[in-house]
């Protein structure tokens, strides 16, 4: 995981958090929550998939309350976000692209502590997931919303995707080279997938 | 704990699995989740108890995680669930014999965990309930309702009812009759509850 | 934590508890949940902060299922609020007085054990206003609702401040003078801020 602490991976896990911060923000500012309900929802949208995921493997303190500074960098990008929230739409699209990078890390971040406990690789791929897609449904949860990817389904299947991707490409490739084509695969099928609005086919028979 | 390896209890874990697997299908139909979210919620009906156990007591990383094979059981259901939904609605009978099977064997597998932990009689009746029932808490929870056994509480009432039967007969009867009797126990009363529409007198004193 | 065993502590810490529990009584009670719904309601609401930290921290299994003592008082607690809720509306003031006691001393018990366990100052403020505060939230989202303390932040507010009074003054005063000054602290400064109805400067600009 030599590549995980790197400028590069740093630079991503920075703007991911801070997409994922900014999110919670949005959706806090839409439920009219108060100052302290935004900077938990950021911090939960943030946060929420790795503490899940370290909480069902047992690696107990979770990370934020160890390494103290990925919250610091959270609770400022909610900040910022409270402070020009006028703004904010603005950067939309940035916040996009930055968003999209986060899911790509997280979801490798996720998959290669599954593979340092030594779990299965359906697992590993299950904890990719919840890394990278769980922060926005426990986010959906505790503002009382159904959670957006259990009804728009393309954001975690891209994550399955990355997660099968890692694991076909592994024999073949070094683990720093690995991570930067499955960040980047992830990054760029999530934004074909949003550009053209695809989406998977109607589950729904009752209604045909 | 013999019983619970041999093929009587493996066949009620398997229907039980299945049934409640279903059974969150079936309620992610109804709010019209993707498939995702489909697969999810089932997912979570089926492993949300013992999740929420094995996190409250420390077994970690989580059953599920390590032994794969139940995680496939659900899906195979999941999937033949949602590609015979129309069909589903026959067999609603057949499910809710599967479904009160399953509530009598998690209820035990959660008392014997509590047991082999060295708990109080008390809290392995909590945990043999939270295995039983909180899968479907943890569904309702996700998917914006109330959890149904909040409200009709015979569900909860009847496991809990079947965990002190379960320590007042375990002086006399040996392990593996006493899981059997405690699993039919639980099956014939909800069975029963539920054909004669029977719930606990009304506590709302309020609107008398 | 000398101080903790005192017998003025443990009279705080049950009526803390019971005013917890009977919080969580009458929020199950609007919501028109059955029996079982109202006591799971109030055990979520007295032990669910506590729950979430020692998860968290990965201080298991959870303490209340070592310690059963405090189970049996929201228990109890439960039962009366239950037999004579009609009467509850009566105490209202007695309750908010008991909610404030507990507020503070949860806040207390919260940062002592992010100490113990020799996490961060910023993560033990953060360990105590999940201890106060996340009970509350939890029953909230068990039963359909957005987190109150998400809405009227005073509340979390004060845990914060709290902490950050009990940091400040630590170097300078015994441990034991200390959790009874901060106990004060945070119910006197609640009863203030509930008294004079003070909010904090609205964060919406858009509306403005």
């Amino acid at each position: 995981m030599d590549i995980l602490n790197s400028g590069f991976i740093n630079f991503i896990e920075v703007v991911g958090l801070i997409s994922f911060s900014i999110s919670g923000v949005m959706a806090a500012l839409d439920k009219k929550l108060d100052i302290f309900g935004i900077f938990i929802i950021a911090f939960i949208t943030a946060m929420g998939g790795g503490t899940l995921r370290d909480i069902l493997i047992g690696d107990l303190p979770v990370n934020w309350m160890v390494n103290t500074q990925n919250s610091v960098i959270v609770l400022v990008a909610a900040i910022v976000a409270v402070l020009f929230q006028k703004s904010i739409f603005s950067f939309q699209k940035l916040l996009f692209i930055f968003d999209s990078l986060g899911l790509g890390l997280f979801t490798v971040v996720g998959i290669e502590k599954g593979i340092a406990f030594g779990f299965d690789t359906g697992i590993c791929i299950v904890l990719g997931t919840i890394t990278g897609c769980f922060g926005g449904v426990i986010r959906d949860i505790s503002i009382n919303n159904i959670p957006m990817i259990f009804q728009k389904e393309i954001y975690a299947t891209v994550c399955i995707g990355g997660g099968i991707l890692y694991f076909l490409l592994k024999p073949y490739i070094g683990i720093a080279m690995l991570d930067i084509i499955i960040i980047l695969a992830i990054f760029l099928v999530r934004i074909w997938v949003v550009r053209y609005n695809i989406s998977l086919p109607d589950m729904y028979k009752r209604e045909s």
